[in-house]
């Protein structure tokens, strides 16, 4: 049995300096710089075998990285949201299953165990369910002739590790395919406007709106990034504002309600935003505060764009009204870190998210191309379209 | 020279029942109940003379009172926003001037210091001048032949104090009439939602919008309230919950951005707000997040009522666009509290308010009447309408 789960020291999040941009801290002897604090860490020994993953309950106050070095760490760290969003959990849950493997503990019960951490995010269990179907098939042909001097049991530890690399290397192309598409729509000098947290810190890749955001700002093309902070648990403040600041973007966070005097005042070019779920005809269920945005960019005539994988179209939901809103509990609008922000026994209205219809989507990016209208029939035509894949492979932002 | 500012012993703030609805904490000896603790209290002699303020700043985590014994005291706290909103203002004002005569201060020169507590809030000036004014004009009546047995700093103390309590009972009579008025919009059990503070706190009466709300709720026509939290201050969540709690009101808090979805999901008939300064042209300056709510109200075909005092009306100005927009410290926005909400050195988009035009603006409620549609013509004949007053004494929310 290997020692608990280990917290390395935090480290100080990074001091901005004159020119707003992020300081590195001094370096300790074998550190790893600050900026590259990756979301998503695979060690091999003598460090592991284990999975570091990047504390975003610490972000922006500390960048602290959890290792989990065993299935119920990882699946403890789950739970607490070290790691988040749809994209960057199958992948957890992958190398999850890799991690069962390698240390030889049984790798079904790893699997059910990590798939059932967080039950409403499907990608968690597709991602398990991906890994242990590689070690699975890798262990039956263990027992092939062309075999026979490999140890199979690290023989099927192997293929379930080259799974889960092959599922964060899809998912960095579709953020790369998203990117390239995306920048299409972005003019020169652009001030963007978005909501919550679509980056690396949710993907193997620069993520979805991010990703885009991430391409206009490497060609040069971004003037500015307007942040919403992204109430009640503030993604876009805590999460979206770091990774811009790490990646030297001219950025200024907003209360979510002053973004629609900022819309007046013309001072934004596009709304981009991500997407939780996007039904048949198009209604994108995403952050609470997107359905908001969109009014007030067609109330003001700018492009609302949404930046999403095909895998976020559920063809089993046919219309935005069928998308069941989940409520969250009051606390996290009453309530914030200790401070009572209103009285003692105040209910909320707490939806997670909201359901903007198609009619109001400008345009939605994903990695097979721009669909625009957003209708029934170019979502079930975009459906039917082959994956584009460039032969470049992409960049990931997980150490694989 | 009597004690420094002396703070009672902070209350514990009161707890919710299984109905919702707040429970008195234990009683103290002596001690006033906590569901009538004052924005503003005179007290007299053995107590005073001095003026208690119920300390804003710590709301809703206690209910505590700053007890000012003298000038340099009050012009403390109301620095330090224990007492804010313009109404108040002018009314502390008032009383900080009573406050120095009663004590046998250079009146004058508490006048002077108290005017220039907060350079931009023009009714606390305005409440020191005729408190200041009524005092002047006493002392010169004390020489009069039916004065001769009487002290003339105590004759014009007690005109400085008769003159406060009537700029209370003034502020206290708009309320009433804006109520009055306000009530007509409201249907029978209405959904309503509103925006910021705009109650008792910052009034000797039940305030502008939430006079309305209050009035609703007592003629059992108020089925729910929604508060909006009001990023970045909390005005609302902190605030306006209070009031609603104390008040026995159902109601819930929400994020800002959640409004959108609320208003789509049609649980709201009217949305109601204050305002800060209002254009010739009845374009609305209001706290940030008010033009959204606007936009919004009009997109889902909800009416927008902004319920506020003729002297909010500033012909000066004469159409939005010469409203200057103030722009406050990042750190509001980034920080909270103690906390962090983004990362050291962000830049932030931080308006105090925006500006909507009259356009969105369903109907205008003043102590004069209603307004509609809110026009630059309609404005100038409310102007010239003569003041209406119900011959019945209005509450007086401030215990004076």
């Amino acid at each position: 049995m290997k020692s608990g789960q280990r917290n390395s020291a935090a480290l100080p999040a990074g001091r901005p300096g004159p020119g707003g941009r992020p300081v590195d801290p001094p370096q300790a002897g074998g550190q790893t710089q600050i900026m590259s604090v990756p979301t998503l860490q695979w060690l091999d020994p003598p460090r592991g075998p284990a999975v570091a993953l990047l504390d975003q309950t610490r972000l922006p106050a500390e960048e602290k990285v959890v290792t989990c070095e065993n299935v119920p760490e990882l699946v403890d760290a789950i739970r607490r949201l070290v790691i988040r969003g749809a994209p960057a959990l199958g992948v957890a849950g992958a190398f999850g299953v890799a991690l069962a493997a390698c240390r030889g503990d049984d790798v079904a019960a790893a699997a059910r165990m990590l798939g059932e951490a967080r039950p409403t995010a499907v990608n968690l269990a597709w991602g398990t369910r991906r890994a242990l179907a590689a070690y699975q098939a890798a262990l039956g042909r263990a027992t092939e002739p062309e075999h026979h001097n490999q140890d199979p049991q690290r023989l099927a530890a192997g293929a379930a590790l080259d799974e889960a690399r092959a599922i964060a290397a899809d998912d960095a192309a579709a953020s790369a395919a998203m990117a390239r598409h995306g920048l299409g729509l972005i003019p020169e000098g652009a001030r963007v406007l978005t909501h919550c947290n679509t980056g690396s810190l949710v993907s193997a890749g620069a993520g979805t709106a991010f990703a885009v955001i991430m391409a206009a700002h490497q060609a040069g093309r971004l003037d500015r990034l307007y942040v919403d902070e992204t109430r009640p648990l503030l993604q876009g403040a805590r999460l979206t504002a770091y990774e811009a600041q790490r990646a030297g973007i001219d950025y200024a966070v907003l209360a979510d309600s002053a973004a629609a005097g900022l819309l007046a005042s013309g001072a934004v070019d596009v709304v981009l935003t991500g997407a939780d779920r996007i039904a048949a005809d198009g209604s994108v269920a995403n952050k609470v505060g997107t359905y908001g945005l969109a009014v007030l960019a067609q109330y003001h005539s700018v492009p609302f764009v949404v930046v999403a994988p095909v895998s976020t179209i559920d063809f089993g939901t046919a219309t935005g009204g069928e998308i069941v809103v989940e409520h969250r509990a009051a606390r996290e609008v009453t309530t914030l870190g200790g401070q009572v922000l209103a009285p003692a026994g105040s209910a909320a209205y707490n939806p997670a998210f909201d359901v903007t219809p198609a009619s109001l989507v400008s345009a939605l990016v994903t990695e097979r191309g721009i669909t625009q209208p957003v209708t029934t029939g170019n979502l079930r035509l975009l459906n039917a379209r082959p994956p584009q894949r460039k032969s470049a492979p992409a960049d990931v932002s997980m150490e694989l």
